[in-house]
């Protein structure tokens, strides 16, 4: 715990010996002033054969999907949005501080060719995930929690697995009893992190911009967040892949790099916050409340990115 | 872990079985059927001093102030209320996965007689606060957590101190680097718990009805969600104490004591979720995934309750 009040004595103790002392101890620096100096390297560009464009009339979202973890039903998503499965649709669900779920209220359009329910991947062999910046904070609901892929992500080395976790602003696909699911509905967390949900669903990416788009639409009058049929629909124009957008119009997000040294310098600074404002130190971070920082960069710079 | 799906040797051994099972053991209870199992005793009335009224166009957010935790905040929220003060201000910021904060933007309206800044109220000493229901299921950030006085709380028997915690719905006063503030200007919690205000604001109370209208604003669109001047306002209406409401009008709710054996078991189905739905336990549960519920409850049954 720090104070900005300074006593009497200490004030004019700093001025005798202001002239002996070069600078005070540097401020730990902020989140924003790390970013500010950050390198190219440090940020990894958006790969357009795994980014979706969620279009609503209010604006785009933009989703990162995570094949590492769930190549299945990533397959199966990308095939779907590819055949323009999603296009004219509607936000079936809005639950508050939970989840935002769209797809077919039906069941009856048909789905793309090749595409039928995928066996579950609510885990995965840890083997295949050799990239994981732990976080030594602790967690309540795995035995290991970081990120993997540069998705929050944890582990249970006993039985060798890992998997995604429900942060805010994951996305996942919705399933009936059933562990196998198509990936033709989804939802995005956006409320405080439900890790019940962890190892139960299939989570396939998360949304780097644009979720506000969804997390401020109307709560679903209905058991569940479900809208009734007196609420105003919320129409979904399109859901692409970004490969299949002309690159102009195209959404040019890079997202920092959790195997970097600079992440870990952004861990720090908000689990033990800088800014004057905060009074008593954290000194822990949970990892939902770890951001995963993402910046949008000028066309010209994306179009000459290897 | 358990699974749905039976083996043909399971099956038939049940059906040879079934004539000498009186039963199969019960599953578990869901939160649903624990609550409509309640008996009265387990529920207690909000005290109408104790309790605002948020009055937005879209509808009504009922809060319940914590006096135990803030008396000195809580008397100022009080006088303001009771004297109009917010009556007519408007929301000034709704930042997502945050906080919505609402007061007077130009800082310029008199204050009600008596009310002026007090004393920080970051946490207070545990002697006072006997009642405290602790979750066994550990936490990130504090010693201990659970729920006292029905609020979700923490603490430090190392230093004698408890505190609450920035749970979804939890309303605390904005201030700024001064640690003192009066409680004219709130903000309410629409993310993923900022457990790292803990400690450094004076939570008041929490949201128990209608936090849906505060959650689904749209967000600002100046830096931190405050409203740009090209945005729609969200004017407040008022907020009253409820009272100062004539008892017609006012929301007639019950939270469920969290001192209570039944809360016990609304942990537990919460932590090792007993709907089929759900395949993996998640075998431990966060202090801000714990629900308090709350029940409206007939007027005539409020008027007859002591």
């Amino acid at each position: 715990m720090h104070s900005s009040a300074k006593s009497p004595i200490l004030i004019a103790l700093s001025l005798v010996l202001a002239p002996l002392v070069q600078a005070a101890p540097a401020q730990a620096p902020t989140m924003s002033q790390l970013l500010a100096g950050s390198s190219a390297a440090d940020w990894r560009p958006l790969d357009p054969e795994n980014t979706l464009y969620l279009e609503l009339a209010s604006g785009r979202v933009v989703i990162e999907l995570a094949p590492a973890f769930a190549p299945l039903h990533v397959a199966n998503i990308r095939a779907l949005a590819h055949a323009g499965y999603f296009n004219g649709l509607a936000i079936l669900r809005v639950q508050d501080d939970y989840v935002v779920q769209w797809g077919d209220a039906d069941g009856t359009r048909a789905l793309a060719d090749g595409v039928e329910k995928v066996a579950a991947e609510f885990d995965a062999p840890i083997g295949a995930h050799d990239a994981f910046t732990r976080l030594p904070d602790g967690d309540v609901y795995a035995p290991l929690v970081g990120f993997s892929g540069d998705f929050p992500a944890a582990r249970d080395p006993k039985i060798g697995r890992t998997w995604l976790v429900h942060c805010y602003a994951m996305v996942g696909v919705g399933r009936d009893d059933d562990t196998r699911s198509t990936g033709a509905e989804l939802y995005a967390v956006i409320g405080h992190a439900p890790r019940h949900l962890d190892r139960n669903v299939a989570l396939v990416g998360r949304i780097v911009k644009g979720i506000d788009e969804l997390s401020s639409l109307p709560r679903g009058g209905e058991q569940m967040g479900f809208y009734s049929k007196t609420q105003a629909t919320v129409p979904i124009r399109a859901i692409e892949l970004a490969a299949d957008v002309a690159p102009a119009e195209r959404s040019n997000l890079e997202v920092l790099r959790t195997d970097s040294r600079l992440f870990l310098r952004v861990i720090e600074s908000r689990r033990n916050r800088p800014e004057e404002w905060f009074k008593a130190e954290a000194g822990h971070i949970d990892v939902c409340n770890v951001p995963i920082p993402v910046r949008e960069i000028p066309p010209a710079a994306a179009q000459s990115s290897p």
